[in-house]
């Protein structure tokens, strides 16, 4: 592969990564690559992190045509891993089919970031819960507002150092908002893909949930508002009579890596796992009588996050004896142990970066 | 008002709007302001129309926060005059408040547009149809990926003169694909604000009409599909027994200003108007048995755009006689008649840019 590389003059100041707040610091170096219709993708290359020069009339600030994924790299006795990023890649693809925009090479983009995480290998942190976030985005850059498709697109893999999302050292527990009022996502609309307007549409329930005291939001289902979706930036687990269920993925849900990883894990280590229509009573009914023990998002920011309490219809109930319980432990233990190397990766989805 | 003006070096060539693309010219100078949670909205500033510096990281490119605005400026017997611009603003807020942005005083804002208005007063075109489009827009930029409302942001207004969308001059007709699959937005969701993200998630749909030969889509609901909404960037109104129909405004459909518009004058011309819930099978039915003569869509971009066709449930139905009928004529000439003031602005309408 022969990529561009444009070097900095000076490289900048590593951060103590025990302070600073996710997603705010960014690396030396970004990938970069540009799209239009003569000449498809092209120029990829590695350049310097900095500001880009956009056009006010630049498509992407009206229209929002933006996909994005999320993935993270870890440091593992001195090396640098991956988990699963053609999974990554593949969903980048299918995002920018939703969003009438053009997909990229999977390949192209994954040797890029590995590029580039070996020149930025100094910055993967190796402290417990800490790794690099790794930020791939597509979006539009024609200079046009007229409502079309962009005929222009920039992609970016940006970097950024950080710690645990909810806690700085394994799991913490979480209370969660089930939100009957506003709907995230509909079936016939852009749900499953990981597009930027998914997330801004998403923060005015976030934040009547945060004044209410809770940290995340449950989304129901858009067209009966009766069946769980997900939470927040996580997929939503729990354990019902010593099996684990999650919502059945269907168009309105992001499928998420970590949600896969741990179906496909789960069920080798002998669990039965349900993909299943989970109605919001039933569920309701299982932690009123005891028979569901355990809850927990899963999610490549905050891994596993148990929840303790979680509000539905307006009344607050709480999840077992509202601590950790043991299967979201033996969860995040294997999960971050395959991420670690701790564990054995038997399906092979470590990568490494050389 | 105090605003800030940073003059240019040098004024473009004005273009021939004959050939320029919709959206794609824009004149010497924008309006610009600022929010951060220490000072509010601050440093409201007329300067000249150049790229911006952003960084990777800004929220919008991410998370998509962004909401914006479309008016227009009409130039009639040498004056500038504006239609209902306070509307504008009042539906800006609006969107602001559902995408978790913050407010901006409208009177400051089209204060600011006024300045603008009078320095740009040369773009604005005088011919039929044509007119200085003018894009207020507010997006977020926090250097940051977390997932939350952002704490910056900017504000902008960009002009762009136009011509007639649908055609150079005056009333032609449009083809119509009924989009069963794919939903615009449902109740509890963001469609009607005007969030830039409602528009890239509606390009697939659009592009898939336009395959087929149409060369817009009507939504109908997200809960049911079954109930009429809206049509591209226009309201939608048809006639049936002479009484003019609209869906009611649900929380889905944008509120149109044109909408409101002919809503009002029409009324006033001793029209019924209906605003209801409207199903798609007793739609089609009256197309069928004749009692629905016409079908228009109405909104800034294209004023009044007559229905020559319509696809519904894959079946191709011809409106009256497939010609732009007289309601739609009537109510095209009272509006664009009041916007250049040779019709009598009943209700005070028309703002003079003095
Ligand atoms: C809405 C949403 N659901 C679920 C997830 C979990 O996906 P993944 O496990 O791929 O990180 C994410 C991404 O972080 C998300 O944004
Ligand atoms: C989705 C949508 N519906 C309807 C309209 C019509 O609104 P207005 O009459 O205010 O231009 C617009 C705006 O142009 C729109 O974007």
């Amino acid at each position: 592969m022969s990529l561009k590389f444009v070097e900095r003059q000076q490289l900048k100041e590593k951060p103590n990564i025990k302070e600073v707040a996710f997603g705010t610091t960014f690396t030396d170096y970004m990938v970069s690559a540009d799209y239009n219709k003569d000449d498809g993708w092209h120029d990829f290359k590695i350049i310097p992190y900095e500001p880009l020069s956009l056009d006010p009339s630049t498509a992407v600030l009206h229209y929002a045509q933006t996909v994005f994924e999320g993935l993270k790299a870890y440091k593992v006795d001195g090396e640098t891993v991956l988990f699963r990023p053609e999974e990554n890649f593949k969903r980048l693809n299918r995002s920018l089919e939703r969003l009438s925009m053009p997909k990229i090479d999977e390949n192209q983009a994954l040797e890029s970031l590995i590029e580039l995480l070996k020149i930025e290998k100094d910055w993967v942190p190796n402290g417990k819960g800490e790794a690099l976030y790794i930020r791939p985005v597509v979006f539009a850059t024609s200079k046009s507002i007229n409502v079309l498709p962009s005929s222009e697109y920039k992609f970016l893999i940006i970097l950024s150092p950080v710690g645990g999302l909810f806690s700085q050292d394994g799991l913490g527990t979480t209370k969660i908002y089930t939100e009957d009022k506003y709907v995230r996502a509909v079936r016939g609309g852009v749900g499953e893909a990981k597009f930027g307007g998914n997330y801004a549409s998403s923060m005015l329930a976030q934040e009547y949930a945060n004044e209410k005291g809770y940290s995340q939001v449950l989304w129901l289902d858009g067209v009966e508002q009766q069946y769980l979706e997900e939470v927040g930036a996580m997929n939503i687990f729990f354990v019902k009579n010593g099996e684990l269920y999650t919502p059945k993925l269907n168009g309105s849900i992001l499928p998420g890596v970590t949600r896969k990883s741990i179906i496909e894990f789960a069920r080798d280590r002998g669990y039965t796992v349900h993909e299943d229509r989970i109605h919001i009573d039933d569920f309701k009914k299982g932690l009123e009588d005891g028979s569901v023990t355990e809850v927990f998002g899963a999610g490549t920011a905050a891994v596993v996050a148990p929840v303790s309490h979680l509000n539905i219809h307006g009344e607050e109930l709480k999840v077992g004896d509202g601590e950790v319980g043991p299967v979201a432990k033996e969860i995040y233990d294997t999960l971050t142990g395959i991420q670690t190397k701790r564990v054995e990766d038997k399906f092979n989805w470590v990568k490494e970066v050389k």
